[in-house]
């Protein structure tokens, strides 16, 4: 694959950044690769793994002449990261990110830069419930999606290869508006992120009555739920605080329903609910035709021996 | 390993009950199984596949015989399953069933057995979101849990002898008390899968406002909830309404949280929110010391190509 930037500097060193840079390594698809990150430790950590060819101390040092920075930090510290670049920004990069959260990156981003630097906020979906430098591997994007969010007026040769970067890194790219991206985001993992925290601090108030035998007896609902839990609580803390609306709007139609539902069994009404999990099968097929999950029993997982 | 049963018959032939039968085939377990389920069509598969050794037109014939009967139907019909076999019951023979709720269970079927027969029910915690004749494999119970949950003064050489069973197809086995059995599950599996229905019953209502793109960029989070809320519909309907007290009681402490956490989005209120996920990545990992997951990222599925 071709070279698409020179010079490319990764502001964050945790499972995207770590992810993006193999991917980058495995496709030749950027000259030299700078890092920074925040902690001594994660910097040394990174040194030590090879993570970047060049591990900067300061985001200053680390963007000095890069073509493409990425902002690879949890989305309540963006603003923050943008003021601190914003000077040192080479006359023509472009600075882009992968944020879970659009609107609230772009207000927080979007004031600090200077004339002539693009601006192209993005969003891989692709992650794991791990997080820091050696939690990364080059396929986490492969056949994924990546949406990539231009604000209005963005250079298009700009937005042509950041593109072709995320299609070298294996994703599959499209463009979305902000509040759309937010909305179906809200849907599709930061509701459903906050349900499975909730269900798992739930089980975890009721240890007393249960003791252990949560943890030992976890079936597979609840099994998958602590698996979401287990996300950096950082990166969630600020998701929910920064795509608030969406968020709230989806949980209050999700309480609806719940209720809707317990009703349902508080009465005995089991056509209720038999048509209600007849459609939610529906759905998932949708996603396995989709190619977005596979269809495998259990992942393999029944048969796993441990 | 060594036959533990002469003959076996099994009622209903879904996914527990093949699982069972191709576990039993591969240990050696009994000598003759044979097979009933309701429908023809069924019965014409399991007769396909080699499914039984023998598969009768009627329950009162399979059972004919038997010296273990093991009751795979939906919670909801074990009694009147319990009914139509109890005359053709061969004196001393044990029956149980592999059921997901047990107190329930236990009231709908002990009285319809007659003196002699011993009566043990069981709950083996294995499953996958697929269901009916075809979807059973022998390694579904390897290395996962099987609850005993024995009426008392039940003899202890017939649970002995349905514990061999179940250790020979994998599992291991422990006793427990019905009502525990059921708040335990109530937490770790029922209570769970009505979210996750919930969940993605609510994406589907978004469809007009999404279209297809909650099932086009399902991310992790989603993508977990919609697997889970493809099981079965008649046997979740008959969980919650025979399990209806524990699952509702869970239910409600589970609004309780999710109400503070939407308190805590709604105020900006980040330490709250950071607190509570840090609280929960701990169970996480309690889950995975005990064996009953694994650590790997995202199991594999980032990694897939479709
Ligand atoms: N994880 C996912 O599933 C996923 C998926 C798609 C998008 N995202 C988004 O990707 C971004 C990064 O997530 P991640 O999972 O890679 O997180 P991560 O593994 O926790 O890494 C975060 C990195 O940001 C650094 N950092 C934090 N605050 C900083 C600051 N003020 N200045 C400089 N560096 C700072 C951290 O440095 P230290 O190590 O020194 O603290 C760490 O290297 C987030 O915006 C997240 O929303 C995540
Ligand atoms: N799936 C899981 O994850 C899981 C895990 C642990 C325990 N369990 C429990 O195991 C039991 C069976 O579940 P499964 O997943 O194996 O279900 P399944 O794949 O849907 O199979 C159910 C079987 O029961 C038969 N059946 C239904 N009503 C009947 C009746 N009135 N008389 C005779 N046969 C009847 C069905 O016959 P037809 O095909 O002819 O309709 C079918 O063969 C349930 O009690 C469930 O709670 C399930």
């Amino acid at each position: 694959m071709a070279q698409v930037y020179d010079r490319v500097a990764l502001i964050g060193l945790g499972l995207i950044a770590s992810s993006l840079f193999w991917a980058m390594k495995r496709g030749g698809l950027a000259g030299e690769v700078t890092g920074y990150a925040r902690s001594d430790e994660t910097r040394a950590t990174a040194r030590e793994i090879g993570l970047c060819d060049r591990v900067c101390d300061s985001a200053a040092e680390a963007v000095k002449g890069a073509d493409l920075v990425v902002l690879c930090v949890p989305v309540g510290v963006m603003g923050a990261v943008a003021a601190e670049i914003a000077p040192h920004l080479a006359p023509g990069a472009t600075v882009t990110d992968v944020g879970s959260v659009k609107a609230d990156v772009i207000a927080q981003v979007g004031p600090h830069l200077p004339e002539g630097v693009h601006f192209i906020p993005a969003h891989p979906l692709a992650g794991t419930e791990h997080s820091g430098p050696r939690s990364g591997f080059a396929e986490l994007f492969d056949n994924r999606w990546c949406l990539l969010v231009p604000v209005e007026g963005t250079d298009k040769d700009a937005i042509a290869r950041l593109r072709a970067l995320w299609e070298g890194a294996g994703a599959n790219v499209e463009e979305m508006d902000a509040e759309h991206h937010d909305l179906v985001l809200a849907v599709t993992s930061h509701a459903p992120h906050l349900i499975a925290y909730t269900m798992v601090g739930v089980a975890d108030d009721l240890r007393r009555v249960t003791d252990s035998e949560v943890i030992k007896y976890s079936a597979a609902g609840f099994r998958d739920f602590t698996r979401i839990a287990a996300s950096d609580p950082t990166m969630w803390r600020d998701v929910f605080l920064t795509n608030k609306d969406a968020t709230l709007e989806i949980l209050g139609r999700f309480t609806e329903e719940l209720f809707a539902l317990q009703r349902a069994i508080r009465t005995g009404d089991g056509d209720h609910l038999h048509a209600y999990f007849t459609r939610t099968r529906a759905i998932r097929r949708g996603i396995i035709e989709a190619g977005q999950d596979t269809d495998a029993p259990d992942f393999g997982r029944g048969a796993r021996k441990s």
